[in-house]
Formats: structure tokens, C-alpha cells, sequence
């Protein structure tokens, strides 16, 4: 059987992917660990472990602070998932999210030049979650969260950054809402927009949704509005106003000034941008109801919740999360350099101001060639992270 | 400052390790994770995240047997550590204890290509850590406990063994036992002894202390006699009989079977050979009690409970566990091998016939060569991981 998702966009895309292909290169894993020290003799095993390496520990039991140095911890992401919001898979638990992790932690390397190790845990509960890395804290620098399913990863995410004291995102929640401002600010640019005077839907009030809303919030952009599988978020929804401490409750009370109710329809009546991040459908008739030259990012995987081919009958910038069509909205541009920016200035958070920057250096790197099928620049360029890692680096700086 | 405990013996130790020599070495740390598959187009990309990758989870998802080989995780062994018990610097706790670690894990690497990571623990409660290791089960393939305080490391490493189900082993404990045993086969074949005649006394009764005498009564050597810093172990010392539970109170029980009481003098008389595995001094005026030709394993560090030369005035066989001297008794020697015949094999536990065809393995690569100077292989010899992984798999086969 082959997997008809990758079409030509560059040639390594030419033919379609087949089983045999992705299976034999996840024979034994996707990583490898190696020694950055040579062991081929006696004096180099006296320095690399007994008794050399008692020097090195005893100097760090009087000064912790050298474990920042002295260790590989302090550039180690650990990739921390229990499997239960995996890709288009859904709760399919730790062992079989591995794959994923380990395809996150080999990006890691190779965009952003950090190490990486996949933790999975066979425990759904947060306070384990949170009880755990706190135990394993000495041996890692930073937490990057994966497909844990919503709304437990808001309060995972919460409880951790509190916990610890290092770096910690959920990177579906944030590394998408990074990407998306970024095609964003290119897309009311080569549309001839300002951002904050957008009128924005957004399909989908799970972990990429909030975060989404958040981020276009803190850019200045007044109009968001929230759909989820029961319409608009507002906050005389019924089911909306009985979880006052619910994300989306909150999130009621920060967006949609309008007050609109009901569904798709009265959203996208007169919208100019329309965010898809479930797997919702959009229908050509509610396409229809935005206002001229709008913005479509459809990134549901693998099937967007509109086709391009449709969507441009209506839209003047058609977005998704493929590799096949223009303008893909991948997270890989972002959280390599998140990551690496923040360990590199030493942030013990990932704070508001630290996104935007990343958002801001991403959409400027595609600025010179902007068109409506280049609004954000390719996840090969290898551009992406060095900027978007000086620019979160100066971002806690200035913080 | 020097650090003046490696002297030559090959030419790399040929002048003392210096402080700058070893934190150099140290900076960074000395681990490095790298992607073992190919990700420089979007077709690499494809196959390795999304959209491959959700193949591979859902083929593991469907069938758990899979994740086996299509992850890194059954390859992968996590050298874990409260840091309680390090080298010969005590309790500096987890931080303290990585740079160690981290050696470990790149010994594993070097000596049984085995991929390994060190997962350090902010906690000594033995539930704790057992807890932890159990939620984080479908990330590794088999756990290396280091440096970890006795008696604690009794009680940890059973209740890992019953709570995991693969392969478990504390260092400290087994990997010592097993060389030691090694050397203890050639050291008896070169003084013309029968290993199952010889009277042993083992100074220590720490984790160290009670795997070798475990595994010397295992290989049939029934006059065994523990020695602690109270002397004598026997049933009829108050702290042990109060205590029945303990190790040292079971090891009483089966081993001594002269029922000698008292100290190292009492000990010593009559005895053919002497394992020092604490830090105790061993006396001129003991070692003159021990029979002719004796055998004198010193295998504290860096400091031996006696110097070979003052040993050599009355021993036929003298060995350390220190580089510059004879008959190195290494670790490394035994644990890449024990663990990769134990992963190669699919073992879920680590098993006394498996320990004993490990040492066997170790004695036999040195039979051919044999001399009062040379009872076991080099640490660097590349013959023996090989050889202790073939003969520790074969073991599982055959059980």
C-alpha cells in the first residue's frame, strides 16, 4: 500500500512515500547516543570516568552551578509525551507515541543543534506527570511537551512551568500559535492589511486553538472568534458558562467582541481570516460569506479542513500544514529555535514577548520574496533556526 | 594541581592526569544525541515525522510486540542514580552524580554499542524511584542502577526486578561480583588451587561485599567469611541476629560455615585469599596469617587496603582495581557485555547463570596468557564484550 500524502513540491517529494520506505528506516529507532570524549586508552577512560570523573562531580556538589557546564543537562530537551493526542491518532498511549518523539528529538538535533531524549510515560495523570519530571529534574535542561491530549495539557502545562525551574512548552499549543502569527503577519501584508484591524476565526478551542487565540491576542489583533463542535465560543453558552475555570470560558471573556452566537456561518459572516487547527470541515458556502482577498490556513493533517484547490476560488492566501501545497505552516520552524534561544540566554521560562519574537524573525525571513504562496519561509531553510534563536535569545534579554 | 593516581603502564597514562586535562574533557558533558536517520528534504522529513511516522505508531499501536523494533527504546539503557553512593566521594546527591553517569553511559556505548542515557533522580525514597522507572517504562529496554547506598540498593534493585519487566542490574553490586569471580577462576588456576577448595574472606559487606560473596558461594566456594567494620559476620553478633531481614543477616546464614568469630586476624588465619571491597586497611601482620601463595584482591579506590608491593611479600597473585598496577579488576570488563547478551537474548531478568557465564567469558579470553600478572583481559581489550555478550546470550538460551 502507499501513502499518497507527499506529491511533487521538491524532488525528494517526487514519488509517493511507500510502507516499506518508512518502515525499514524506523528499523531500531530513529536516535543514537554517542560518547563526545574519546575512550581508546587508559588516560582517556582515567579523565571520561574513574577516577578523573570524581573531580568533576566532587566540583559540582560545591558549586551546582557547574552542572551547567560540566554536564550535558543543561542543552538536553527532554520530549515528554503519555500518548494520548498523537498526530491523527488520537489516545494511542506512550509506547506507540515513541516514534513521534523520537522523530521530534532527531529535529531537534538537526535544526536546532540541541540533544534530545523522548520520555514517555504510561501514566495519563498530571500530578504524575508533574511529580515525575520533578524527580528527574538534574538530568535535563528544558520540557518540551507533545500530544497530550486538551484540556489536560493547559493544566500540565501550568502546574509544570511551575514546578520547574527551566524552560517548559507544550509545542502544540505554542510552536503552532508561533507559526501561525508568522504566516499571518505576512499574509495581512501581502494582502495589504493591518494585523490588528483582522477579523480572525478560529476553527478548533483544543490545545492549538487557545494558543492560537492567545498569541493573535497578545499581536494586537481585537477580533478573534472561537469555534468549537458546538459553534461559537461565547460566554452565554450554556455548556460555556457551567466551567468558569475552563481555557475556553476564559478564553470567551478575551475574545469575540462582537458577541456573535450560532455557528460557522455568523463567524465567517464578513471574516478575513479563518484558522482551521481540528478537523472540522469548512464548507464552500461559509467560504463564501468572508469578506473579498481573505485568508485561509487550513492545517488540519492530513486532510485540511478545506482544499486548497477550493479555497482559492474565494481566498487570496490559502495556508496548510502539508508539505505538498505552497505555504506549509510546520512547527518546525519554531521550536528549534525557541529552545535553543532560550537555553542559549539561560530563560528559566518561555514568556509571551519570547513567541512573538520567535513569530516576528520567522515572518521576516520570508519578507523579501512575499508573495500569496510564500508567506512563511520552507522548514529545510536552514535560515529558520539561527534567527529565530537570536531573536528569542535578544528577547530575554530585553525581558 | 596534579591528580598523581595514574602511572604508566601504557604509554597514554605516561604522565599524570592534570585538573585542566580532565574539566576540559567535561565541558558540555560527554554525551551527544544524533538522528540515525537522514533529515535534508522533505521526503526525509515525510518518513521520519509526519506524515510516516504515524504509520510506524499506529503499527505498533495495533501489534506492542513492534515497538521492539521500530523504536530505539528496547536498545536503550538508562544508567540511573540517586547519587548516595558516589565513587569514593559518598553522598553528593543526583546533580553531583551526572558527569559519572554520563560516563557510564558512553562505556556502554563504547564497549557493548549499546545506546544508553543517564536519568539522575532528585529523590532516595526506593518507592519513589521504583514509580518513576515504572511510569517511564516504555522509553528504555533495561536499567543499569549506579551508585546507589547499601542498604538501600538491595531493596531498590528487588523491587525494580519484580515492578520492570526487563533486564535490571546494580553495577556496583553484580559487575564487581562477576569480575571478581573472573579473576578469582585464573587467580586459583595459576596457583595450581581448585577454585571450590579455596578459603576466601571478603572485607566489606556493602553492596560490593555481598554480590561477591553471592556469587562465589554461587560458583561453589563454600568457606566464605564476611568481614565489616564490627568484624566477623556470624549469627551470633547481636546487630546481626537483631536484624534478621537484613542482607547481612541472610548472608550469615550461608556463608562462614566454620562458624569463625572475632576480627580480621581470626579471619585471615588459614585464608586463601583476601577480596577487600571497603575502604579498611589490610595489616602486614594479617595478610602473614594467611596460608602460602595466597591470593589478595585490593580493590578499593583509589586507595587499596593494602599497596601490591607491601601484598607481594606474601601473595602469589595480586590485583586492584586501579589502572596502574597488574590485574585491573574493571567493571567495564563485565556490564556492556551482561546487558547486551541480556538485550541481544530478549532477557527480562538478569540471572545467576548468566552472571557466571559472564565471568567464565572474562577467565577464559586470559587462559592463554595466564601469569600471577595477568588473571583477566585488559579493560580496553576489544575481545571482551563480544565475548561476555555471546556467552551471557547463550546462557539465556540455554535457561
Amino acid at each position: 500500500m502507499s501513502i499518497d500524502v507527499i506529491a511533487p513540491t521538491d524532488n525528494s517529494a517526487a514519488t509517493a512515500l511507500t510502507e516499506a520506505e518508512i518502515f525499514d528506516a524506523h528499523q531500531g529507532g530513529k536516535l543514537s547516543v554517542t560518547s563526545t570524549v574519546p575512550l581508546s586508552n587508559k588516560r582517556d577512560l582515567s579523565i571520561a570516568y574513574t577516577p578523573g570523573v570524581a573531580e568533576v562531580s566532587r566540583a559540582i556538589h560545591n558549586n551546582p552551578e557547574l552542572a551547567k557546564t560540566l554536564t550535558w543537562a543543561q542543552r538536553l530537551v527532554v520530549v515528554v509525551s503519555d500518548g494520548t493526542a498523537v498526530l491523527g491518532l488520537g489516545n494511542i498511549g506512550a509506547a506507540a507515541s515513541l516514534p513521534v518523539m523520537e522523530g521530534k528529538s532527531a529535529l531537534f538535533k538537526t535544526f536546532g543543534e540541541l540533544d534530545s531524549i523522548p520520555l514517555v510515560l504510561n501514566t495519563t495523570d498530571v500530578d504524575e506527570i508533574v511529580e515525575t519530571l520533578v524527580r528527574l529534574r538534574p538530568s535535563f535542561g528544558a520540557v518540551n511537551l507533545e500530544d497530550i491530549s486538551a484540556p489536560r495539557c493547559f493544566e500540565l502545562e501550568e502546574k509544570l512551568i511551575e514546578a520547574l525551574d527551566c524552560p517548559v512548552m507544550h509545542d502544540d499549543q505554542h510552536g503552532t500559535a508561533v507559526v501561525v502569527l508568522a504566516a499571518l503577519t505576512n499574509a495581512a501584508k501581502v494582502t495589504g492589511r493591518e494585523l490588528a484591524d483582522l477579523r480572525v476565526v478560529v476553527s478548533g478551542a483544543g490545545a492549538a486553538g487557545i494558543a492560537v487565540a492567545e498569541i493573535l491576542l497578545a499581536a494586537g489583533i481585537t477580533d478573534v472568534v472561537l469555534l468549537d463542535s458546538k459553534g461559537v465560543i461565547n460566554r452565554e453558552r450554556a455548556d460555556i458558562a457551567a466551567d468558569p475555570q475552563s481555557k475556553k470560558s476564559q478564553m470567551a471573556g478575551r475574545s469575540n467582541p462582537r458577541s456573535v452566537t450560532g455557528g460557522p456561518g455568523e463567524a465567517l459572516l464578513g471574516a478575513d481570516v479563518f484558522i482551521g487547527v481540528s478537523s472540522s470541515k469548512l464548507d464552500e458556502a461559509h467560504l463564501k460569506l468572508m469578506n473579498a482577498d481573505s485568508i485561509v490556513f487550513a492545517l488540519s493533517n492530513p486532510d485540511p479542513e478545506v482544499l486548497p484547490e477550493v479555497a482559492a476560488k474565494y481566498a487570496a492566501v490559502v495556508a496548510t500544514g502539508r508539505s505538498d501545497f505552497p505555504n506549509q505552516i510546520n512547527n518546525v520552524l519554531a521550536f528549534p529555535g525557541i529552545f535553543r534561544g532560550a537555553l542559549d540566554a539561560g530563560a528559566r521560562r518561555i514568556t509571551p514577548a519570547m513567541k512573538l519574537a520567535a513569530a516576528r524573525a520567522i515572518a521576516e525571513l520570508a519578507e523579501a520574496d512575499l508573495s500569496v504562496d510564500y508567506i512563511v519561509p520552507s522548514p529545510l531553510d536552514p535560515r529558520v533556526a539561527p534567527a529565530v534563536t537570536a531573536a528569542v535569545a535578544a528577547a530575554v534579554e530585553a525581558e
